[in-house]
């Protein structure tokens, strides 16, 4: 390593918080990124299949939302501008009502929350309990929504939940789809508990789920699971949440993850890719009838990120204006398939997971994972897992990336694979 | 209104959601601002003294940020970079050690939380609590420390608590200085309650306090009531959380609020302005022997909003390298100190509040609040209230603004303040 | 209704609490009662199969525990000693460690809770949040386990849950045995979730059950259902809570109704017939290892009912000092068994619920259990339902009703049933 | 100490939880008692100046009562009822009405809850939760109320607290009548909180007092700051509920401490000595208009303890038919108060505290208050003592002891007092 970079490096050992994470598994500086390629202070050149874990989705520094923020900035457009109105802001609800909103039959109103994921599921979580006067929300084994108090009742990995140091309350789990394999239809269960006045489970205000768990370890839900939940959240008076901050934006081949399921969710969290740009920014999506929150009584001094609704109309105008993009995201979910299957096949009881472009393999354990993916990084490919035991080897790549880029990145992971599989045979075979 | 701004205003009240609250007061849609004036889709310019609540304290677009930002787009420097290490938060946390940290002999651990400032008080609040493992935090009469279900925990006003849906706890609530006038010591109360092991009082993990209350009606504390709930958590064993959120980046004269205080907190929480330019961004300061969050316990997606980090940046080389920002403060808080007084002498029984720029004056009734402040943006001041009731009109403008342009915006609310109360002596007479 | 009966009742209606809730279903008011039967003002005779729901396993004013009671208060034995010395709760502890803990193996230590059911539940639990730090425990669908705030939370009773107007919290709520039916292993489920560090599920302090559910239906677990819990509490370091106050007390055949199961719980809740007399007494036996409550730490005036110490006494000494009555209890639960059987056999789709003397058929409506119930007591019976929907006829009858009056009652109960099943078809009929 | 004292003490120690308490004061096995005397098993007799902690103001074993309890044993008078009607619930609310209510214009109805205190505070919270929607209880610092999850959140004494092993929530703790001396009206504080909408306290539900903190130390309010407590309570929507547990039936000189205060609790909890005879037994009585629960909405199955409603209803008609007995209370009072204030003018700082005949002295510390009753013991009287520190040497004797044993065990105690305070003169001095 440089001196330099050595010395850089260093100011993080010192001062920042031990709670940093992705640079421990990444040990490098990184000084730029475009597209689907990021560059280190020492001039090495990585592709990135981890994409700000999907915040990303349209790569870095795409050129024609930076062109647009550097004319918003040069005109002194504003950066900040709390919930005030503003030129920008209106241009970014246009969009999304033009392309987004009214080509899905969806009426919902746009609220913006604090700019965290974590903040979007907040609202949504106290909205569905302002709504119904209930306070129980059924979250699900292995759901991820963000580590406030709030939000984390709702996450259901333990070594986040204990950082609460204090009990987390509010939430009933549920098993997700196929959590106890394909012969038992989970939704059974949640049935059961709801019909049963005396379960012990009390009315719902809301459930919440992601259709494809990202940090659970890519957990797809059938389309017909994920009907038959938003049925029964109907039938007993819930709200269907449906958080979409690691799906949505394109990241499972249409912009919401749950589109083409026969179902409309009440409420709709969103962060992540909305801004385009990976620049913080959320939103909460509530239809009209439960859209009740009065006058800043859910707040945050950061919901007008001007800088964000700048590139998150050009993402939504580049992007969605039309079905081309879309399309050409089933064609590459084809190829990174392709070589995850065969990533599978290299390792006993490996599986793949997932879903359009958030695709990965179970290979069983998270220390295999993880040394895969740290061969893959000394190759040039920042790869991540996920899991709650990172047993998952993820790929989560812009979807924008070339398809050359693609393949090149899928070979350098397995590559890495094998490296490691081979070197654990023989390991075991010197014993 | 123009044909044109009526046409964004509607997409406002069609799409956005009821949530929506500054827009209300200030029914126009702004289109770009520099320094401390904001111009509307009509060209008309305001002068603002609302400053993005405190998250625009070097004014807007600072034209030393705004390059910088624009050469760091234009050499495509990544904007989004979870927690990875890059160049460009290197250097944020080299300035901020420097030019921060080192002067006031502090060597707190630099925490990027996600990007809004509840997320830092969740943040501190799960630290205190699983430092000490206890679950009681103090917070006091008129705290305002977000809207996430941790924090909001921890807020006192009503309106934000009843949007919860959800009890509220983990927090136990004691008078804030003066609460109870100048003849009683609240710290009394404190004291007596932590002292009596029947009080009912769990012992806590934290006292959690904000130096100045922004939102409560802009109460200061005095410095040594601050020294004693600084001692009391001490002796306790309960961390000392200064939430210097709104107060904080020079806001009442000095970097940090609680400077020649003689108090050192465990833990500070940083937002609103600290990328200086207005971009979300939140900052824990945790001493080193309570930095025990393991990696990731605690995080977010957009903890490393790398266009903040420059931002940042230059707000610190620029403004707390030497002390001529900091004397500058002194000065303009004279100027604003002596209108306010002005104001303050023409309604019965008004009262000036705040200290360093965070100044204002409770006029005693949310009502007249309100009308002054309204009239005063029609004659071109952006400026609100805050308080329980809204009594308190509060002066938040960029510590940049200068002293002519201060003079201007306290001229028209005075003028708009002698209006009002001219209107409502003839009503009264008229009656 | 006679004129005094009417006089007595309007005091009632008049002067109690609406919570009242049995005195609506028997519409009567007693006056006195021996063994199996009790009288009315009118000198009417009921057959008593409720038995004041399990409290009266040895019939109404047992002959010796009534002259031993008698002596006691002839010779101003304690009433009342708070948990003070005395020799008469020195000859309940001898009797209890001699004829029931030592040849069950059982070191326990007895700790005198206040006298109610829900109070040693509370015990229970606080004792084993105590013991481990944690603060989750596990109850199941349909169980009950009071109604005080802590017990309530792990009451499954919809109805009873709504009583408490703020949210019941520390609980986790798993399917029981067979709440799935015969092909799925709930444990299955409770194991899967326990496993799973993702799960959402906090590790348990404790998993708390009934052997046989008795407000919850008469749902009877299986042993080996039983023993797979007690392992998977002993596998996670949590305490297995046997809530034994409806089917101990010889109510399912044995003593304790775990025994010969191979599980030993790590506490015991003991109430209801604990006392042999129908006195107000309660028992949480805990493992020596766990006894960690400092003194009255858990505390309560009437945790030292000395009357019921002397009829506890009497009946441990005069039932349970060989196996003379444990064995008339099998015999019994034949001449039930048949009975019920052959009332399950007349309505389409009934079962048979329940194990030893704690009987009951689910006949698939509140509506028709609580018609033949009605029938019954016109028939001089006492007979109540349970279950979510009081959809199970339950036969708790005094474990010492000699079997003449066994064969008596299930013969009103069986023509009752008749009656109310030949009515209904005529009245369909003539529809 | 005999054999067979010693014997008998072992089964203590091998056998009973480490939770028992006061027998770790008295070390003697008691075996009977009458009236204000009890004897041991090695024939000594004691003054009993703790009477059960009030839970036998009528003394042990009232000749009256014992004797109607023996009749109806000998009748086969119902022991145990649930909540069915029986002739002698009819006969103790006929007499509660007549003798308590009427007299005292209360319109209340009775609520049997499970036989302890607890259970009725627990009752009454619900209840008032119910009521009002409303989620917060307003309890006051030194409070006891139980222990029992709900009950227990209203508690103060941290050492109870500490054992529940969970967050205790719902309660909002307020300073008591002259918990900062007698210059600071603390319902300054109360009405503070109330009136501001940011002061962080929730609208309560109720606020539940004590009128004489018996835990607590005896702290006796006054009758001035109960009476603006209750005003408070009806202007903001709360119920008041008077926790007469340890302090009614007649223990501060009236049947219901708050009588003469000018306030009508609209909930009252009763337990302790409303049996008359120290039997578990407790009340929840509530106005008309808030008893809402439905039919065993709050249940228990002692409930129904016949053998209490026996001996209640004689005590109601033997000590409140007329005023003899409560004329007889001031009389006593004076006694006990002119003892106490010979006490405490012995010990430097000490002071008197309490009201009626629940009386005692601050000794201002634990270790002394301990010692003086230790000697007192060994001298023939038990005597115990209250406060968050056992700094409080209470006189809490049967109300019906006669005036010449009050004389002898007032003797007792101040010449335990003398020799205490003279030893640790000399000791001091020796030094």
């Amino acid at each position: 390593m440089s001196t330099k970079t050595s010395a850089v490096i260093n100011i993080f050992e010192r001062r920042e918080s031990e709670a940093r994470s992705y640079c421990r598994s990444f040990d490098t500086v990184f000084t730029s990124a475009r597209g689907s390629e990021m560059t280190d202070a020492k001039g090495h050149s990585y592709i990135d299949f981890l994409a700000g874990c999907s915040s990303l989705n349209y790569g870095h520094n795409d050129p024609d939302m930076k062109a647009a923020l550097i004319e918003h900035l040069s005109n002194d457009g504003l950066a900040h501008a709390l919930d005030l109105h503003t030129d920008t802001k209106a241009a970014f609800l246009q969009a999304f009502e033009t392309h987004i909103l009214k080509p899905r039959g969806m009426d919902h109103r746009v609220m913006f929350t604090g700019p965290t994921g974590a903040n979007a599921v907040e609202a949504a979580m106290k909205l569905a309990r302002k709504v119904t006067g209930r306070t129980n929300i059924v979250a699900f084994t292995n759901g991820f929504h963000g580590v406030t108090l709030g939000a984390l009742a709702a996450t259901g990995n333990g070594y986040h939940r204990g950082g609460a140091g204090i009990e987390l309350h509010g939430v009933t789990r549920m098993p997700f789809d196929r959590y106890f394999g394909d012969s038992t239809d989970s939704a059974d269960f949640l049935e059961a508990m709801l019909r049963d006045t005396s379960s012990g489970i009390d009315a719902p205000a809301a459930i919440l789920l992601e259709t494809v768990q990202g940090e659970g370890g890519l957990n797809a839900a059938r389309p017909e699971w994920i009907k038959r939940v938003a049925d029964l959240a109907k039938e007993f008076g819930a709200l269907l949440i449906v958080d979409d901050i690691q799906a949505g934006c394109g990241r499972t081949g249409s912009f919401f993850s749950f589109e083409s399921m026969g179902v409309m969710p009440d409420i709709v969290t969103m962060a992540k890719s909305i801004s385009g740009f990976g620049l913080p920014m959320a939103l909460t999506l509530v239809r009209p009838e439960y859209d009740v929150f009065g006058p800043a009584e859910h707040n945050g001094t950061f919901r007008g990120n001007t800088h964000a609704f700048v590139t998150a109309r050009v993402a939504i105008e580049k992007f969605w204006a039309d079905d081309t993009f879309q399309q050409s995201l089933a064609t590459k979910s084809m190829i990174v398939t392709t070589a995850l299957g065969q990533l599978a096949r290299m390792i006993p009881g490996a599986r793949l997971k997932g879903r359009g472009l958030m695709l990965g393999v179970d290979v069983g354990s998270g220390d295999l994972a993880r040394r895969i993916c740290a061969r893959a990084f000394g190759k040039g490919l920042v790869i991540e897992t996920s899991g709650s035991e990172d047993e998952v080897i993820k790929v989560l790549a812009p979807l924008t990336t070339p398809e050359a880029t693609f393949r090149k990145g899928l070979t350098i992971l397995l590559e890495a694979a094998r490296e490691i599989l081979s070197e654990e045979t023989k390991s075991i075979a010197a014993e």
